[in-house]
This record gives C-alpha cells, structure tokens and sequence, in this order.
C-alpha cells in the first residue's frame, strides 16, 4: 500500500508527487490516462506509476473538475483508499455530486490548494509550488473526522497550511478574492484590442501589467471554473459593473466644466471617498511577505553590469554577519549599471550600509 | 546659468535632480516654497540652493499639477530660463491654462516621465527613477523646435527614453493606460471592504495582490488626475463597466442550472470568447524585462537559509563565466529552504545548470 495515489499527472498532481518526497507521505504512486503524462512525472521524480490495483492511504484526483466527482466516484467503489481527496478550485459541485453519487461519502474530502502557474502539465509541475500556501479543506455534513485529518495531513506534508471551510463558503469566498479579480483583469485587458493603438502603448507603465497580468490565463480552465461558480461570481461581478458605473457617472458631470449647476465639491468628495474606499480594502490584501511595508528594511547598492557583481556584495554582506532575507535587483537594458537592494531585518541596514561603505561599494542614499 | 533648474523638491522633482548628476546637464538648481523640502534635496545630492535670480537653459516644473501652469507662468514672466518643461500625468489642461497665461507659449514643451513611487517626498526621490521609462514629450501648436529638442534631451539625460506626442492624444491614451487600470483596482479592492471578513481572507492568493496593488495609490493625488482628465476618463469606465455588466448577465443564466431554454453552449461561447478577448489584450501590454516568455531561460536551485548561501551560488556562476541577468528568490517563512532562479541568457542555462550540478548545488530538476 502506497502513502498517496495520485491520479492526474498534470501541474497540480505532478506537483503533489514532487512535493510529497522526502516529506512523511513520500511513497507515492501516480497515473494519468495519459501515458506520456506518467512518464514524464515518473521521470521527474513524482512517484511510482500505479498498476491500477495497489491501494494507497490518501487518493488524490488532480483531473479537470468536471470529471472530478465521477473518477473519485470510481475509485471509491473500488475500495483503493482509506481517504479521498480532489484539488478543484470550486468544491460545492464536486461535493453534491459526490454525494450523488456515493452511498456512503464519509472518507470524502474536498481540496483546494491555492496555488498555481500560468503553464499546465506535468512537465510544469514544481516541488515548491504548494509551499506556504493556504489550501483550503473542505469536509462534507458526512465527513469522518480521521479522513478530514489525514487531507490536512496531506496539506502540510505538501509544504501547504491546511485552512478548514464549508463547501459553500470557500465557493463564497473565492469568487470575490480570486474569481472577481479574473474577471476584472480580463474585462481590463479586453478593452485594450480595440484601443490601444500600438503608437500609443510606449505609454503604458507598470500597474497596467499588473492589473492585466491575470488576463492571460487558460480560457478553458477558466470557462469552467466561472460556470461552476456562476451563482456566487455573478453578484460580485454585478457589483463591481455597478460601483464603476457610479463613479463614470461622477466623472462626467466633473468632465463638464462649464456646467455651474453641478456642486463640483460634492463630486469631488465622492471622487475621494471612492479612492479612499480602495485604500481601505487594498490594506486588508495579504501580501507576499517582503512586499508588506515596514516588513524588511532596504539597503540600495549601485552594480555595474560585469558577472560576479552580485555575488561579490552579498559575499560582503555574508562577511559582515548579515543574513539578506531577500533581494530586488532593477537592472535596465542598455544602461551599464543596474542597482540591488538588499532587504535585511529592520534595525540591522545601517550596519549593513556601514559595511558596505567601507568596502566601497556605492550606496543610493536614502535619508 | 544652470544647466536645470527644478522647481518643487518632491518625489519627481529631486528625482530629476538626482538622475541628473553626472549627466551632460549636471549643474541644477532646486526651489520649493517649502524650505525643508529644498534642504533635503540638496543634502542627498539633487543640486545646489536656488537663489531666486540665477538663470538655467531648462526649467522643470514639477510642482501639484493643479499649480503647474500658474509656476510655470510665473518663471516664464521673469525670463528665468530658455526652456520651460513639466511633468504633470494630464497635458491637455495644462498647456491650455499656459496657452492662456502667456502671450508667447512657443518655449514651453508639456513632459511626463512615466515612472513614480508609491510614496512621495523630497526623501523617497531616487537616482535611477527614470531609467529605462518612457517619458511623454508633448509639444504644444506652437512650440519652437529647439524647446523640443531640450526637453527630448533633459529626458535623455535622466535616463529615459523621450516619446513625442501631442497633449490630447496622450490624455487618451494614458486614460486607457493608466488611469483605468487604476480606477478597476481601486474599484475591486473597494469590495473587499464590506465583505471579506478576516476569516476567509486566507483563501486569497497572489492574483488579487496583483490586481488590487495600485489601489494603494494617494487618494488626493489621484482624485486631482482624474478629474484633470475626466473627459477621457469617463467613457473608459463606462465601457469597463459595460463590459462586466454583460458578463455578469451571462454568469446570472449559467447559474440557473435548471431551466433548460437557456442556450448553455451560447452562453459558454460567450464566456469563453471574453475569456480569449482578455488572453489578446493581455499580449498587447508591454511587459518588464524578464517577464517576457522566453526572454530569459531559468536555472532554479535550492538555497539552505544561512547567510551567504546565495552569494556562493552567484560567484560559482560568475566563476563558470556565466553572467546572471536577473534573479528570482522564492524563500517562505517557517520552512528552512528556500528556491533561487538564475535567469541568463537563452542558450548557456544547460552550461551554468551542468557547472553548479559538479560543484554541488541541487538543482531544482526541469525536463
């Protein structure tokens, strides 16, 4: 009998397989109906390939969710696990057609890891895609609580931090704080084809790659996790639509100047109050750790462009005794000299500036 | 005379000042009716004191946009300069009010540099802002061409690169570029704030981060563009709006899985075609170097977390002659290793990953 049974050798399940060795559950074996898929997950590392016959403590169904509940479905009934899990990224269908499915749905147990990349398949999948991520587990009203400990179990072994919620309110919440802002990055992104007129694009900065970044995700993938969530997306995107409409309408009756009628103060007042609704909400964002303010103190250091550079400033750093916790390099074509900044543990950047002065490198002031 | 003279010591203004030293245009002079502004600046370097008399062959005013033409007036009545410029987000309104103001506009040349923080100040303003950005020249009817070229010249000098472009076709454009991008993500992290309740704020991911980042934006500094360029603004966000409004409407029939009369494949269709409408804007917006498909090729090797474990990784590349053109850490909290990708040039990732695989590193495997 194997730790886990991994069926779905794409990004998510080859992932699943790499992740979990060396970890508790690192027995693992893994199958696809696609050969190929095997292969190159057995190649890289995931796991064993399953005969089809061997049971296994944990199952695992990493295949597109429509055809998630009937291969869970068909695995139970063949008795190959102790404890059954999925990892679709909506959970109340796959629930209530499990348990439609099955007479007996107590070693059942949604997944949903929050994790992903942009490229599918298996040669895509990584054994750091999980690691301090949320994923979510999601018991059913039959749910036996050793299978909900073992999918936890599963989790944390992924590298991941289980985080237990219902069915219904997963769905709830990811159709605000993942669905929605699909749906608005690509609406953003599709008013760009008819617009944006290549002369003028030189005029792009930053936040509009940001905003848009998630336009380029998989249509299929997407297809199908929006109809499945359709019920909970729908109120969201309605009112996003409706919280821009309201502010259009203030920006017209500001964009006619001459109109002495309007109580200008008034549709400034609501500008603001918009814009500071936004900053509200943009505080309660987690943020990948580095990127919070005030998280890690910053020391800006000028590089030229030969190899060795970096390594020879944090070499300095490492003499100095100082741990670097993370690094942004800006480092621009077609200019000589780039600048790294060094994040450390706030309170120790001045000593860290101090010795690097003294060896010569040349610090970006910051007051 | 002064090479430049910058008029407002905020983040802008002594950023020019900064980008400016060792340039062709290194001599500058700084003013702002805010005497501890002015200190700042000229502590960190940005230039000498104004003294309210000494001419400059360029004068930058980078005051709030709202006061922009009226300083810019004021310079011109005294013939401080032979060039005035500016860098304010919405030309149109400007070079109208110095259209008006003056009777002789002809040395005036509207600038924005494409490039900011999301914090202000004398203090946070740095040398290599501009590098690599594009900065809007916008030539008014009547601009005299060697005003042009100073001010094409003056962004040269800070490392940008000039782009030519009259003032109401780049209020269009950066209406489509900018500004709605920033409205989408203030209006999505607006949301958040009567509904996502702490406890499932851990299901969110790196996706609406992303999307929400530049709804942290100054509220005052962004009610003052908005408005400047509501008329193009305006219908922009209705469109946006519009948009969403009917796939929301589309989302609200998927829903309703039980009436059989809905068209479901039409309804798919639609779905997916705005799906694919978002993937083809996306690949319209210019992305930063490196994040590019295929612009770089990886190597991904595991870190330990203690000090100068990167510095080692960097010098072994540097020793295999192998100059590392970008790096990416992923490194979490609460687990003891962390993931570091050397990005180099297409073509030498199989040298660099066979030198470190000798030497030890554990790559992080790929097929």
């Amino acid at each position: 009998m194997s730790d886990v049974l991994v069926v779905g050798c794409g990004l998510l399940g080859t992932s699943v397989g790499l992740a979990l060795q060396g970890s508790e559950l690192s027995d693992v074996t893994v199958w696809d109906r696609d050969a190929e898929a095997v292969r190159i997950a057995v190649t890289r590392g995931a796991g064993r390939v399953w005969d089809r016959a061997e049971r296994a403590r944990i199952a695992v169904v990493a295949v597109p969710p429509a055809a998630t509940a009937e291969v869970l479905a068909e695995l139970h009934q063949l008795n190959i696990a102790q404890t059954y899990t999925h990892v679709c990224s909506v959970q109340s269908h796959v629930q209530a057609e499990v348990e439609m499915l099955l007479a007996d749905a107590s070693r059942v147990v949604g997944g949903h890891p929050l994790a992903g990349r942009e490229v599918g398949g298996a040669a895509s999948g990584v054994l750091d895609l999980f690691v301090g991520r949320t994923w979510a587990v999601c018991p059913g009203r039959l749910s036996d609580s050793t299978a909900v400990a073992e999918v936890r179990h599963l989790a944390q072994a992924c590298g991941a931090v289980p985080f237990e919620v219902e069915a219904e309110d997963h769905d709830a919440a990811v159709a605000l704080l993942s669905h929605l802002p699909q749906v608005a990055a690509t609406a953003l992104a599709g008013l760009l084809t008819d617009q944006a007129e290549r002369s003028v694009r030189e005029l792009s900065g930053p936040g509009l790659a940001d905003t848009t970044r998630l336009a380029a995700g998989s249509p299929a993938l997407w297809a199908e996790v929006l109809e499945a969530n359709a019920a909970h997306v729908a109120p969201q995107v309605h009112a996003l639509a409706g919280a821009l409409q309201a502010l259009a309408r203030v920006l017209d009756q500001l964009a006619d100047r001459d109109d002495p009628s309007l109580g200008r103060a008034e549709l400034q007042a609501k500008l603001e109050q918009f814009l500071l609704r936004g900053n509200a909400g943009r505080r309660l964002v987690p943020v990948k750790r580095g990127e919070v303010a005030g998280a890690f103190a910053g020391v800006r250091v000028e590089l030229s462009d030969e190899p060795g550079q970096l390594a020879q400033l944090l070499l300095a750093a490492g003499e100095a005794g100082i741990n670097v916790e993370d690094l942004r390099l800006e480092h621009v074509p077609g200019r000589p000299r780039g600048v790294a900044e060094l994040l450390v543990t706030p309170g120790v950047e001045q000593s860290l500036a101090r010795a690097l002065g003294e060896q010569g490198w040349r610090l970006v002031i910051s007051i």
